[in-house]
């Protein structure tokens, strides 16, 4: 059930980093407020965007062969996360 | 309209900071998509307790001077940010 | 591609009605800001649920079908819907 | 501490009752899941719409008056209430 790294995944994660570090010096520089929630919000839609890289892989491996697969009890589980996740998004 | 660094936010953020590369090693060592994209929800609510922290020292700070000051212009800008904030969030 | 109506998505959508046409007698009679927008964020909930019930249903049913089938493309075309959705989620 | 109704607020009220009607047709006649799905994405959008609307009177009516008042346990109050809206919004 697992795969190898999207390197897309990891690159953006990479970024999503160096925001947050850029946030922190904004904070101890004393940048406007609103100009580091604007900052946030962009963090939050990059990782959103993370998540949806993250989930069309899974679609198409653990998702798809779980579908295609013979074990009925495999397909509910996998179908269970995705609404579980589904309802969990846009929660942050 | 700039304010000392509330040690709580740097905290926080430091955190937020920790916990995206402990997804970038969980996408490394091939974890599951579902667990990935747990995290990144996870993240996600951290960043908006971020925001509200932000927020809520830029209300009493910058806005309730811009209020309580004589300029109309400062107090329609502060309000107008603070519509704009509530109407990017969520959007992530 | 259709199914017959699921009842309880009926039943909570017309709850959601009766709770917008609530919201317009609180604003015609003047009630306080708050209350108001809390009211709507309770009613953008309620509508998530019926979104995660609605992708439940499509999941159990058309998405199954189309994984289990023979022809690649429906389930590409599947797959992109639910990317979609998921990225399209939360930004309400 | 309430105002005249806001006619802006309660016709896009009317208009988001409308479409709730309209997504019960579209269940009831066996519509397509991902389009219902897609359709109550944008009944969220247009209600947080209407939260922005009824926040923006709420910021230059109750907000205003009480942020130049001199009592600051009212001041503190509505800026609680702000936060706490912005903590609950996008969690539909």
């Amino acid at each position: 059930m697992t795969h190898a790294a999207n390197p897309d995944v990891l690159r953006r994660l990479k970024s999503v980093e160096g925001h947050v570090r850029g946030v922190q010096r904004m904070v101890e520089e004393g940048a406007y407020c609103i100009d580091v929630v604007n900052q946030i919000v962009a963090i939050q839609r990059a990782l959103k965007k993370v998540s949806g890289l993250v989930l069309d892989d899974h679609l198409h491996s653990c998702v798809t062969d779980a579908m295609r697969g013979p074990d009925e009890g495999t397909r509910e589980r996998v179908l269970g996360e995705l609404i579980e996740v589904f309802e969990a998004s846009g929660k942050g």
